[in-house]
């Protein structure tokens, strides 16, 4: 059993933790903390988690964090940066699923933020915690800097073109809509329900943090790869779900993208090539691990190819594939306590 | 491991059938029948059921049902009744998730049904499936008439009221509120999304099929109990969900209905009673198979008693409650493959 | 046209206020505070209102105010209590869309608003503003307390069989839900959209402010009564709407309700009863001033015969009934500018 | 007074057709045809709607048709051609909401439609219904055809974008998202309830109806013009609603897209082009004829312009424009019974 406490317990991530490990055979949850629930009984809190009827939220800087072997941060971003280097020294082995070591360059990281990175110095030591491009890293690493839910998606859809060197990468569009519970669980007057429901809307549309990251993992995934990336987000009346849409320009028409994916992916136990020409829809993936992706190819020279990917943002754009680096990290089977059917509906 | 047949797997109670005996230890799902999907893959359906891939949907009379030890029917009412008997002629056990054996009175049930029952010989030996009422019938039961969603919701809520005599039997209100997946999987006006989002509607006030259900299950409960229900149901604009107001007139305000209530529940695994006066909501118990209930006591002589209670309709209220029947007649734990935290948001 | 003062109109009632009186062919609207958005022109935070360019947010003490011959107030509770003096002082009307003036016992308001009353010598004089009730002392009113959304559906359904003394007063039951526009457009963790989509919830079970508003009109409106009410909240995920369902003892079974309704309701513009056992849903009322009722009748000795009522909470349950008023006040036909066919879907 | 008919008044056009002519001050609504509906009053089968109470639904072939000035067809698809002749002939003005006189192009249409078309002569005949673009026809045409809402909203974000060749018109993208109505009313399981919310799906990828609509029109509004467009649609969980995100490559990236955008659309009362930048929502113009545009320049040489547009589909998308159309066919002003503030929440 992997003792484990989890950083900011109450938000919709660490909730999800929550749900993810009570599922897991070699999870034991010591700790969880919380600001705002301290003192509070976890399925007081949560009724949905009669089986964690043991834990109490504790404060963040409980001193019972220590003696984890695995933490798991879901708090805000630029709040890990500040408490990790001391656990790290205590050899707590470490899962940041905010911004906070996601970025190599301290100046983009800065400059989308906005506050002074506190711990600069562990930014080369951060393995970026996508096992389908990082797994032999994962396995070693001390910190692990857990992908955004966008980058995830749109990382994941793009991989084996640029791999394979099939589209331009100079020439990439992301259309990308997200269910509301990616914007955390505070009290905004944005994600109320009544701005919310009945409506669609764009934001951030002159740029999103997950911009850098995306283009940083991308570019570093294939030599001389230089990512040139528009990336437009929507915010979707539904609790759950990233749906990318992105357009991007083959090389060659004559080259088969779909066999370059089914062969790249082929191994993956959380990532689904769907046939050609498939229709995605994000109720599929609920509450699972997958992320599914599908081909359009281009109907004429010159038109773009539309790649579709979706996924659960709180499992495979979060918690869930937090809890696969954590089974890399402890040497268990990569697909321990992730492999649950979607609930539909 | 046990050999299962579905009878009618594509409709949102056989997907939920699926769902939950994908994650079930000792279920081994041979057979899977739907008219209106026959031949398709199941994962071509339902993409959310990557785990089985093997299964094809087969004609509803499939001859290899007969093969099996246990059928579930998760047809529409009027269904089970014609392919029942031979089944069980041949020594399959059977699990009923539609209405056909639920009433014991033929003319009642033709009443509501509105055609002629096509066995009525084996009402008789039909067990009503809820099994913190008849757990000892069930183990040995060779046909279970798996209760209806609001019945569960509102039986469970008032029996440890009728049987520790606690309550006027002839002046009982349910108000009862059901998420739209309780309507089925079929294609009708009333529950496209256009006419029920945003919207919250009654309907059959003057009289819904779960009334004589529940009237029958608590006079056979409690010796001399008459029974007097009045009964709204309403549709809200949500997948998953009952929700029941019930309104009760106490015979003595001193006597402490909590009391009651936790000793009545104390050993039962999915039954929550919470402390008094907490505000349930259908959220907590989404994609699990409690039922919660709350006590809002009476505040003076003559006013009424408030129990609330939730629970997810396809789960506690159909295809979980019928697992938990299998389980029993089965030898299993009851609780075997039926523990899983709920999902939110 | 009428010079009309709006305070604290960011809000979603202030916001309907301002799409009422934009189609109101003799408002004129002259002034809008908010001190949220004090300096914002009204369509930059609202632009589903291109027609109000022209208006700019002032703070709530903005002089001008004074000016106006007719203000309505959209504060929090506990607001206008401490400004209305003033204006009534220098001969403005006011028509306050908050709990202030609505209880004319101050003890009772202290009980459930937790604060001193800051101008009790007013509740004299504030006339409560449902014009089904009170239309002679409106016309002249200078205060009008506008009731609740609540209040006036749970009022409206039970107004004809009071006063014809159809039912036993003591025992009523309120079952209410209402849509999530009713908590008001501020920034709360409890009516996040993740919170409150695909969830059905109690709140308030042991009372709720509006119960002892319909118990004073309500025993007021007839000699000698005395209402026992039990009265039970629930939020609905969808932005509008106020469903009642609401459950009476008739004196005498052989009366029929049905036509003592028709006949008490049969000159008002905004009270639709329908034919009997006709189910209601909320969305046949949205955006309308409309309140719609329907009977159905007990089935037997000793049920409770069944009302349903639904509003549109932001409508008839506040500034459409807040703008019938106004044209009561001002000498208008009380429909100008209120009628408008439902928005479906 | 125009004497109106409406044919296929039972959907979701139809019903919207009925809301806004009921308060158009120069409509007189004489028949009302619905083949589901006949014989039934208006405002049983849409509560919504008390002003129309002297209406019944009338069969589709219906003898009082003939005797209106001006029909509106909003039938399905394939089912105007055949009637509108022998109305034309009679002298009645027909604005047809479907499809079958948008394309001039036989051949393309029946290829889209897959039937062939019973009345291909009027095609030249038929004004396609855009005032922005063909005001001066629309005044004196005798059939119009009304244009499709994704049409609407994409054509209206790009024509002063082609008029001014200020884009290279072979490699625009368009990325579609709409509410549930656009699919109209009736019983289909896609667009059941529980199939729909919480899910956020792409169809039609590979082709979209209003695809040749758009390419037909823009390139008919410019000489020369050719264009190529991407277009994928995309279903959101909300009634109502189009969100049009489009990428364009500026030809110039020192022309002042913004100052264009602004001259072009500064007369028309229904198209708003907001400040740069803009983050549009569909709430905003619920309810509303307006089209609200905004532009986010190109951060880059090469990286594309991205317009945003939005509409409600049922209005300007459908029965909204047809009524601007009407306006103009009748001499009204162009507005006449369409400025109404829009619906939020």
């Amino acid at each position: 059993m992997i003792n484990i406490g989890i950083v900011g317990a109450s938000g919709y991530t660490g909730l999800e933790l929550l749900r993810l490990l009570a599922m897991h055979p070699a999870a034991n949850i010591c700790v969880v903390t919380s600001n705002t629930e301290k003192g509070q009984a976890v399925n007081t809190v949560f009724p949905s988690l009669p089986g964690l009827s043991h834990l109490v939220f504790e404060a963040h800087d409980s001193d019972q964090l220590k003696s984890c072997e695995l933490l798991f941060f879901a708090t805000p971003h630029a709040t890990a940066m500040y408490q990790v280097p001391e656990f790290l020294a205590q050899g707590c082995r470490v899962i940041d699923l905010s911004a906070d070591f996601r970025i190599k360059d301290i100046a983009v990281w800065e400059q989308w933020y906005q506050v002074q990175h506190a711990s600069p110095e562990l930014l080369e030591k951060a393995v970026y915690g996508l096992p389908e491009l990082n797994r032999v890293q994962i396995k070693n690493a001390h910190l692990i800097a857990n992908p955004g839910c966008y980058a995830t998606a749109v990382i994941l859809a793009l991989l084996p073109a640029i791999n394979n060197t099939l589209i331009q990468t100079n020439d990439i569009i992301a259309d990308v809509k997200s269910g509301v519970s990616g914007a955390g669980r505070g009290a905004l007057l944005t994600t109320q329900f009544a701005e919310v429901a009945e409506s669609f809307r764009a934001y951030n549309v002159s740029g999103h943090r997950h911009v850098p990251e995306i283009k940083q993992v991308l570019n570093d995934s294939h030599k001389g790869c230089k990512v040139d990336l528009t990336f437009v987000p929507h915010l979707v009346p539904m609790n759950r779900g990233i749906f990318a849409t992105i357009y991007v320009k083959p090389i060659d028409l004559q080259a088969t993208m779909q066999t370059h994916y089914d062969t790249f992916y082929e191994q993956e136990p959380f990532v689904d090539v769907l046939s050609g020409g498939s229709h995605l829809n994000t109720a599929s993936v609920r509450a699972t691990n997958q992320c599914q992706i599908a081909i359009h190819p281009s109907p004429a020279q010159g038109a773009p190819t539309v790649l579709l990917s979706v996924l659960d943002n709180l499992v495979k754009g979060a918690a869930g594939q937090a809890i696969q680096n954590m089974n890399l990290m402890f040497g268990l089977d990569e697909t321990t306590g992730l492999c649950w059917p979607g609930l539909i509906p």
